[in-house]
């Protein structure tokens, strides 16, 4: 019962800015979070009930760290899948469910997932090394992406023809056909255990043109209202189709020819809808608790436009980190920026990001463009 | 500079659910803040970066815990003000100043201030003890109000002719002139080290009829523009006659002949200001922070008309505390509650409130109505 909310006990594997944004949400209703991660200067340190400094891929730090809360949930897919198995076969509430983090661990299993359930998604082959690769020349211009453990970027390569499949990576993976897109779209997806589903608004993810990692986002998507409703249905179906439990978001190619293909999932909170912190009824963090926790979902409008900015440590720059900028930042109306607590900061590590909101789109952009100009972390 | 805001230390006296809040919205900056207060099991224990426990009132605790931190503020005004001026003359950044909670802390010196300063407000007698007060019977029917250490309610008490000032506190006190009001008001203003205000929008307060509590609040109070630019210039001037670094929530009636008298002020967050963590562009608690921070003051505008209602303990009920009602209240749209995670509810006891939203001021007073309908706190 509902009454019971504050006498259970939540576990989250991870303690990073996902964790942190998850556990500022939890203090509304007064939610007991446990943390375990592996790094000792986590942002989600100092603001858990507790927190454990262990590894999140071994079995029995994952497995003793289960036992000890009544509901386990995730904030990042690189996880001992073996441990939470063996916790949920013995009644424990993890969400999302181990099999979903084990499909979605798995580039490979994920792009297969995707074709068995009729999920439009770019054509794939799947490749088990770089001599295999190289039997597919006529694919290319393809991505070729490694099946596990590929992480904002890492682990994806262009492989434009013939002449540079030398460099594939040697591991099983995959090799995606390269789509001609117009934009990419995502939908984050909320689903409790009575299979209840509500969807955030389309967003439209804008990445940086070196580091493969979104850069800036805006919400809604501009899109016509068709193409709109097809994103929408298509992250129904993905959630569905994985019968997750909590979040699930859906990262989608638009194509030129005007299709919506699937790209990838992640069964968490996203990058894409940090800004719902601010802009929305109910923020995607909100919404992983209502709907691990079987809540009724809540409400996802947005009360006005809004773009996402992401901030990346400035290239040349490692060491105790600084934020030139952030006064004037605080000073512009309509944008909120969100510090993540690490300490160091690297080149393109992501630090932080800013909401900004606007009624008006022209001047969102203007404004998403100044806050860009306005801040940088540095050393 | 700013780019040092999460290398120094904020200390806050007082963990209750002001603090909760505060850190809650601390977070976003990732700001340090540590903790005291008495209670071992205060809302705050979990989520400051330290909790330490001690008394509030004890001069050596205080002193020392404000050693450790680079800005010190508050939550609740019963605090040691001496080991406060005593740091302030270190150096100490201290706000608000020890100065405006020594003034508030005596109502006596409150009120007097309100008539040094020509803030208009009800006429009123200074009291010695009992014996004194049944000089002015004339005066009544009045408010008698405890110098000190009144708190929510307790400490005021309404004497309605000669037959009752037999009852009256025998401790310094003021005796107010009962005024007859339409409405209670309040307005918070948020000042920073420069000078620079900002207020947010005029609410209204509806008091429990027994508890002297607020039990409801709308946002904006239905009021004339007139009366809202008065009430809003009247706690301008209020807070720039403190001179207060903060924020200073200003009490006002409206009397039936239409004017706006000061009631009562508080230096820090307040009850008539919970809304706006989900209403309002900048919520108190992040403009706590811009002002004590010396950061340019945030936007107040409000998305959505508002209500607050408090989630009091049912009376009757004492002990470990339970919501019932509470998976109903979040399948409400425009219903977020939220709980100070108190353990042990007792009648009348603050156990939280419950933000309703809506564009329609009909629909919203129907949503208040079913809220207060649907939840109760029991053990």
């Amino acid at each position: 019962m509902i009454s019971s909310l504050s006498s259970q006990t939540i576990g989250i594997l991870g303690g990073g800015q996902l964790g942190l944004m998850l556990l500022q949400a939890a203090i509304d209703w007064n939610l007991r979070v446990h943390i375990l991660d592996p790094d000792a200067e986590a942002p989600c340190r100092h603001l858990a009930t507790s927190f454990q400094q262990g590894s999140l891929t071994d079995y029995d730090t994952v497995y003793q760290f289960g036992q000890s809360v009544d509901v386990l949930t995730i904030e990042i897919e690189k996880v001992n899948v073996d441990a939470l198995e063996a916790l949920e076969r013995e009644g424990k509430k993890v969400y999302p469910q181990p099999s979903v983090i084990r499909t979605i661990q798995d580039k490979r299993v994920q792009k297969q997932f995707f074709r068995d359930h009729n999920l439009p998604t770019a054509d794939f082959i799947l490749t088990d090394d770089r001599g295999h690769v190289t039997q597919f020349t006529e694919f290319l211009p393809a991505f070729h992406k490694l099946g596990r453990d590929g992480y904002d970027g890492r682990g994806v390569q262009r492989i434009a023809s013939a002449d540079e499949v030398h460099k594939a990576f040697d591991a099983p993976g995959v090799l995606e056909k390269a789509v001609d897109f117009n934009k990419e779209l995502a939908v984050i997806v909320g689903r409790n255990e009575r299979g209840e589903m509500m969807t955030f608004p389309t967003v439209e993810m804008v990445f940086h043109p070196e580091q493969n990692l979104v850069e800036y986002l805006f919400a809604p998507a501009e899109i016509p209202e068709a193409v709109n409703q097809q994103a929408q249905d298509i992250a129904r179906q993905t959630a569905e189709a994985f019968g997750i439990v909590g979040l699930l978001a859906v990262e989608m190619f638009l194509t030129k020819d005007g299709d919506v293909l699937v790209n990838e999932v992640a069964p968490r909170p996203h990058n894409s809808g940090h800004h719902t912190i601010r802009a929305n009824v109910t923020s995607q963090y909100e919404q992983h608790w209502r709907a691990i926790l079987n809540l009724p979902l809540g409400d996802t409008t947005a009360y006005q436009p809004a773009a996402m900015v992401n901030l990346l440590g400035e290239p040349g720059h490692t060491g105790p980190a600084r934020y030139e900028g952030f006064e004037q930042l605080l000073g512009m109306p309509g944008v909120f920026p969100f510090l993540y607590g690490k300490a160091i900061t690297k080149p393109f590590r992501k630090m932080g990001h800013v909401t900004v909101m606007d009624t008006d789109l022209e001047r969102l952009r203007q404004k998403v463009a100044e806050v860009k100009q306005c801040v940088r972390v540095v050393s």
